[in-house]
């Protein structure tokens, strides 16, 4: 009798581990596509605020947000005529970054980003540096750099920075508990 | 014996209680960032449709779509001149937003909306009235509401309609199994 | 002693297969609602990316996302007038997408393309073409077909392809660990 309920309580104990192994983190992942003040905004307003709430954050650059992370200051030579030509028309950085909507030749975003300072809510260069300092982890689509020409040396400080794959990704959405594409 | 078995299956339980605290409610959490006709309609089909299902839904809408919820009925005297043009250029309320795509001045939009008529799908207009009526919760971002200068008298009136920051969202999507960013 | 003991692990049990019955699957369920290349593009990576990880993939295409679909190999007659504007004015399957931004008349998609060619990655057809071997669930929304005019016989032979309503999307989402919306 008493053997038979030892081996129920050990069945029950594997069945329990097993739903455990596969329980999300605390974390929170997010894919970052657009290139648009607006959207990448949001994704750095909830970023900072998951890790202000003790969540684990993971954020994915790809396609045009990854001109997010630009760096204005910095410049590569060497590259081909399509890369130079894609280097040239996309934004270089948060502060070239334009609105979505309303941006009526950049009068709007300036318009926004004037109302951001006067409201207090941090620019989108200090919500990155602040991100990086929260410990939000950034990674960036390596395939994305590929197509754009983008290099890594362009590309701003940020600590712990890594160029990654769709299966990096996968991976850490996978464990997180919210998943969002931006 | 019989005692070590106990303690063991006391661990069960407690392991089991922490595991069960941790799970999501069957509940779906919806940013609703984009102002567009269509996409909000696609927000509002979700939303409607997960309440049919006997799911909670909480829907947190921030940026241009806190234009949804403006009541064209209501105006506010005494803003500062940003805000009026904010005001001015953004649409107010469900009746006035545009497609994304095709809109051709107009035309491409109240053709989709006769076609919805036709085909029996529900307007904007009522599906917002039919979700307050199931009880979908609406919140409003407070930080895009002071950015884009708006006022609480000039939003329509929803059951339980709440102006909340950042962090009530990430609780919200982190209690839910479904988080989605329209 | 004994007994109370047994009563105790049945109801461990129990309350552990509740919770083992309401896990989420290995499984991500994407919806598409946005027919631009660019997010396309992004949308099938993930899901090809995911199947060879050894997730399920269910897909969820809805409003211009079902312009992917479409075959530019078949029509269809006896439609009615909006029908036939909505046919002739939105893109006709995966050749056809164009970007999101930088489309440039054109130009710019086809750089991408150019592009991605040269870079060895797969171009949207081939995608589609894996997504379909590898197993990826693709599902249309009936609703969307019904608005813009689209019949099943212009759409393309996809294995197991499916017109569901919002609700199934919802159950699948339900028991996926990842939900994006694109």
């Amino acid at each position: 009798m008493s053997s038979e309920l030892e081996k129920q309580v050990q069945e029950l104990e594997e069945k329990l581990n097993q739903l455990q192994s596969r329980q999300a983190n605390d974390q929170i992942s997010i894919i970052v596509f657009s290139g648009e003040l607006d959207k990448v905004l949001a994704a750095m307003i909830i970023a900072t605020g998951a890790c202000a709430m003790d969540m684990k954050v993971k954020m994915f650059f790809t396609f045009w947000g990854t001109t997010l992370l630009r760096d204005k200051n910095k410049s590569v030579k060497g590259k081909d005529f399509i890369s130079k030509m894609f280097g040239f028309m996309l934004p270089k950085g948060s502060s070239q970054l334009k609105l979505s909507k309303l941006n009526m030749c950049g009068m709007g975003t300036e318009m926004l980003k004037g109302l951001m300072k006067k409201k207090n809510v941090a620019s989108l260069e200090e919500m990155v540096k602040t991100a990086g300092e929260l410990g939000v982890e950034i990674n960036i689509c390596q395939m994305s750099m590929d197509l754009m020409g983008f290099k890594k040396e362009e590309m701003i400080d940020y600590p712990g920075l890594k160029y990654v794959g769709v299966g990096t990704y996968l991976a850490d959405a996978d464990e997180s508990r919210i998943q969002l594409f931006i």
